[in-house]
C-alpha cells in the first residue's frame, strides 16, 4: 500500500433492501477496496444508518485507511431521494423509511461531508462518468434486478425532474393487460421483466406441471433461486427457462425502444443483477427487439450495451457525487 | 390597423400532410392574422415549398403587411427536422420528402431569415412559451391527431436528443400485443389512441354489425368522419362511440403515466385535434388513469391539462423559433 496524503479518498455507498455495499475510490475514481454487510432494515432506520457508518469504517480498515483520509462520502439509496436537502423521502423496499435525514445523520456519525442520491440514478452516473468517461451527452441507464430502475443523463447532466423522481423506467407500461406490478398497476416493465417477474413465471410454470432442470439443483420448491441459476438451466438446454428469459428480454427490448423514441439518447446502458447473470442470453434479443420497435431516425449512431461495472455501478456513482461535493466545498 | 414600423412581425408556419397554416405574430407573440391552404404534397417537394411561400404572402396580405415588415419566418414540419442545418430529413406523411433543404429554399423564395423545426416540438414550445408564459422548467406536450406526437421542455429548454428525434411519445408501446402501428410495430400509443385508431375501431364495430348514430349523419360508410362527429355521437347517447373514445382515453392516460414516471415534468399538456374536439369526453379519463398508473412521488404538484391554443399551437411555436432567430441575428 503506497502512502497517501490526507483527504485523497472518496467513499461510495450503495444502500439496498438486503445489503449495504461500500467502496473506497481514489480521487481519480479508481476503486481500491470494497466491503459488504447486510442491511437489517427490519431493525429500523437508526440501525440502518449505524450500519452504513459501520460499513464505511469496515471498507476503510480493509484499505488501511482512516476517516481522516476521506474527502466525502456519497450514498445511493432506493426510492425518492432529495439530493439538495439530503433526505431519503420514500423507499418502498425499506420499511418505515420515510423523510429520513440521511445526509445529516451520516455526517454526524462520520464527521465527514455526505451527499445522497437515488440508487439507480447513481448507477447511471457511475456508468456515464467512469465506464463511458463522461462522453455521451444523452444517455439512458436501465438496471434490472429485483425491480427495474434507471436514470437519464441529458445534455451531459444527471436529470432529476420536477419531484426528483425522473428515470423510473421500470414503471413504463408495456402491456396494459399484463400482470400486476409492485407499484399497484398492471403491465409495467418491472412486472414482466424483473428478476421477481422471471422467478414468478418459473414458479407458475412449475406449479402448472411443466418440467425444469432447476428442480435438479434447487429442489422441488426452487428455494433460493438466483439469476445465475436461470443461466445455468438455459446452458443445460432447459427450454422452459429459455422461453421465459427470452420473453422478458423481448419486453425489455420494447421498453428500450420506447425510451429511445422519447429520449433519443446516444448510448443506452443496461445493467443490474439480471443483465449481469444473463447478458449472453438476453442482450441479443433486447437489442434486436429494440431495433425492430424504434422509429428509424432515433437509432442512427445509437449504442445499446451492457455495463461492465456490474454490482459496482452504484458505489461508483456514489463516489462521483462525493467528488462533486468535495470539489464544491473546496471551490 | 395601426401603423407599424418595419420588421416588427414574425410569421409562424405549420406544414401538415394536408394543409399549410400560417400566422402573423407581433414581436410579443400576439397572433394578429391567419391563412390556410392545402398542402398538395402529391405535386412534389418544389410545389409544397412554393405553397408555403404563397401562404406566407397570403397571411401578410390579410394583415395589410408586406414581407419587409417581417423579422423572420418559423416553420414546423412533420417528421425528423434538423434545426441547425435547416433540413427536413424525413417525413412519413409527405411523399418524397427526404433531406429537403427547407430553410435555404424558403429563405431564397422569401428573402427573409427562416428557421425550421419539428411540428410537435414546436407545438410544445408554443404552449410553453405563450400559454404557460415560459414558466414550467419541465414540461411534456402530447398532441393527438391523425398520429400522436409530442415534445419535451427540460430545464426550461426544448430537448431534441442525439438525433433530434426526441419526444416521439406516440411510439411508446403501451400494449405489446396490440394493433399494428403506422411505424411498423404493434401497440404503440398512436396505434390505439390516435384519430386513425378511433376511426378504425368505429369502422370495425360497424362492419361487425354494431349500431351507431354516426350512420345517421355520415351515411352507411361513415365517409368524411371527423373527431367532432364522435363528440356529437356521444352527446346523442351513442354507447358504442363512447366506449371506443373512453378506451382510447384510458390508453392515453397510461401513456401519460409512463411519461410522468420517466420524465417527471411539472406540467403535462395535451393538445391536437382529437383532444380539442373531445376534451370534455376524454380528459377526465386521461387524468384519472394517469393518476392511477403513476408512481406516488412523481405526481406531487404536477398539472395535467389540455392546451387552449388548439390548432394554433404549431404556428405559435414556429413564431417562437422565428423570434429566437431574429434575436440571434440582431445580437
Amino acid at each position: 500500500m503506497p502512502e497517501h496524503k490526507a483527504k485523497d479518498f472518496l467513499v461510495g455507498v450503495d444502500l439496498g433492501g438486503t445489503k449495504i455495499l461500500a467502496g473506497v475510490f481514489t480521487s481519480k475514481l479508481e476503486l481500491i477496496g470494497q466491503a459488504k454487510i447486510s442491511t437489517k432494515s427490519h431493525r429500523g432506520v437508526e440501525t440502518v444508518i449505524e450500519r452504513i457508518a459501520h460499513c464505511v469504517h469496515e471498507v476503510l480498515d480493509e484499505c488501511d485507511l482512516s476517516l481522516k483520509q476521506v474527502k466525502a462520502v456519497g450514498v445511493g439509496a432506493p426510492g425518492t431521494v432529495d439530493t439538495e436537502k439530503g433526505v431519503a423521502i420514500f423507499a418502498p423496499n425499506l420499511p418505515a423509511w420515510k423523510e429520513v435525514p440521511l445526509q445529516k445523520q451520516l455526517e454526524k456519525a462520520l464527521n465527514l461531508p455526505v451527499v445522497v442520491g437515488n440508487d439507480c440514478n447513481l448507477c447511471t452516473l457511475g456508468v456515464h462518468e467512469v465506464e463511458l468517461k463522461g462522453k455521451p451527452r444523452q444517455m439512458v441507464g436501465m438496471f434490472v434486478g429485483t425491480g427495474i430502475g434507471g436514470g437519464l443523463i441529458l445534455n451531459g447532466q444527471l436529470y432529476l425532474g420536477h419531484n426528483l423522481t425522473a428515470g423510473e423506467v421500470g414503471h413504463m407500461v408495456v402491456n396494459v393487460d399484463g400482470p400486476k406490478c409492485g407499484c399497484g398497476n398492471r403491465g409495467c416493465l418491472e412486472a414482466v421483466a424483473s428478476r421477481t417477474a422471471l422467478f414468478r413465471k418459473v414458479q407458475a410454470a412449475l406449479k402448472a406441471g411443466q418440467k425444469t432442470v432447476l428442480t435438479d439443483f434447487l429442489g422441488s420448491d426452487l428455494k433460493d433461486m438466483r439469476s445465475g441459476d436461470l443461466r445455468k438451466a438455459i446452458r443445460k438446454g432447459d427450454k422452459l427457462v429459455e422461453r421465459i428469459v427470452l420473453e422478458a428480454a423481448g419486453f425489455l427490448g420494447v421498453g428500450v425502444a420506447s425510451l429511445l423514441n422519447v429520449v433519443n439518447p446516444e448510448v443506452f446502458v443496461l445493467g443490474g443483477g439480471v443483465i449481469e447473470a444473463l447478458e449472453g442470453e438476453m442482450l441479443p434479443t433486447i437489442i434486436k427487439t429494440a431495433q425492430q420497435h424504434v422509429m428509424g431516425g432515433a437509432l442512427k449512431g445509437v449504442e445499446i450495451r451492457a455495463s461492465r461495472l456490474g454490482d459496482n455501478a452504484g458505489i461508483t456513482g456514489a463516489a462521483v457525487i462525493a467528488r462533486s461535493k468535495s470539489k464544491g466545498r473546496a471551490g
